[in-house]
């Protein structure tokens, strides 16, 4: 397995530039040996909202979260061209000769394994990664609307500096939330997976990722280093 | 069974309400036997938006909101005091010697069976009326946030006035979105379903209409009369 891929739901926002994505991610499925893991769209505002609203226990309002995924993953199959729904890591793990794209309906697999903690501090960003171990996949990558971790949040800060190397360590001791879920460096860490979070408005920087090039983005590196 | 009763999604506007009306739905579950099948809430909300946004195939769209239902029923299970979640026909027709309220979570049964056409057409409102055919229910109760099936749209109209008695045919020839969907007559014909379209803000009406009193309400009768 080359890379699992997430892709954030925050890219709905812009329905022209995730079509264009979309289709550029079916090229690199062509190549590449990929799945895709749905972000929780709209549909996981909605259940912040109604968590907020009704103060439900964690894991109801982590199913439905997770049923979010399973929504937004019905959306990407019908905009990736050659792709489809998988339930299961056995399935996950075949790759087809025709290059399909496989985008994982995550339900099935998390309800019954219910493998990680039932907080708003895991999210498809976690879900991901947790993925990516079980299927040893190489990289993990996680689409966005920004274009990487940045030192503030720079949809409020113009001075926020993209960070574009940083060691799980160091993440997991920020302690803030960025544009990564806080669990993320724990699984990362657990599974020494590299990871790279990466502006899905720029379909060729995925390209330039999976080939092993530069571009602006942050990768998450899975160990500790003296210098980052 | 004594009815299916569908808890609309719009009463979760008002939590408080929501809370209030759960609680006394728990209380007749003791003395009827009910199961609950969940609307779609803001959840079904977001699918449409989506749908606009991506022109999603009927299929896509179709499953996406039946998931919103499963999301909207783990809502319920939290709140309503002694239910749980139920996703087939049998476990369905299983009454507990506790009165536990049986909520269904729909996906697993609509997406195998897929019995009804995949159009905004068809909504929860029929989804509950396959659901109380398969299960012989008695009645079909609709709960919803107004009084009742109006002759004109309660929220834009303020000399509006409630239909209290109209046949599934004469609901059928209206061909206008009232506040069930235009599915649903056809589904109460074909199963000779009695439905009633009855207001969650006063739960006792619920009382009502499982006893057989009269309340404000609209009752939607399965057959032709020359006067309704």
């Amino acid at each position: 397995m080359d890379a699992v891929i997430k892709v954030g739901g925050s890219l709905a926002e812009n329905p022209v530039e995730l079509r264009i994505f979309c289709n550029k991610l079916s090229e690199y499925a062509q190549r590449y040996d990929l799945v895709v893991v749905p972000g929780g769209g709209r549909f996981a505002d909605v259940v912040r909202d109604y968590d907020r609203d009704f103060r439900l226990s964690s894991t109801k309002s982590h199913k439905m979260a997770i049923l979010g995924m399973d929504q937004f993953g019905l959306l990407l199959t019908d905009i990736i061209p050659r792709s489809r729904l998988i339930r299961t890591f056995k399935n996950l793990n075949k790759r087809s000769g025709g290059g399909e794209m496989r985008i994982l309906s995550p339900s099935a697999i998390m309800f019954r394994e219910n493998p990680l903690e039932t907080s708003w501090e895991v999210t498809s960003d976690s879900i991901t990664a947790y993925v990516a171990g079980q299927l040893c996949a190489e990289k993990v990558i996680l689409v966005t609307d920004v274009d990487g971790i940045f030192s503030k949040d720079p949809k409020l800060h113009s001075d926020a500096k993209l960070i574009p190397k940083i060691s799980a360590q160091k993440l997991l001791s920020l302690s803030r939330r960025t544009s990564v879920d806080l669990f993320l460096p724990k699984l990362l860490l657990k599974y020494s997976l590299s990871c790279y979070v990466v502006n899905g408005k720029y379909p060729e920087r995925i390209g330039s990722v999976l080939s092993g090039g530069e571009v602006p983005c942050t990768q998450i590196i899975p160990r500790s280093h003296p210098t980052i």
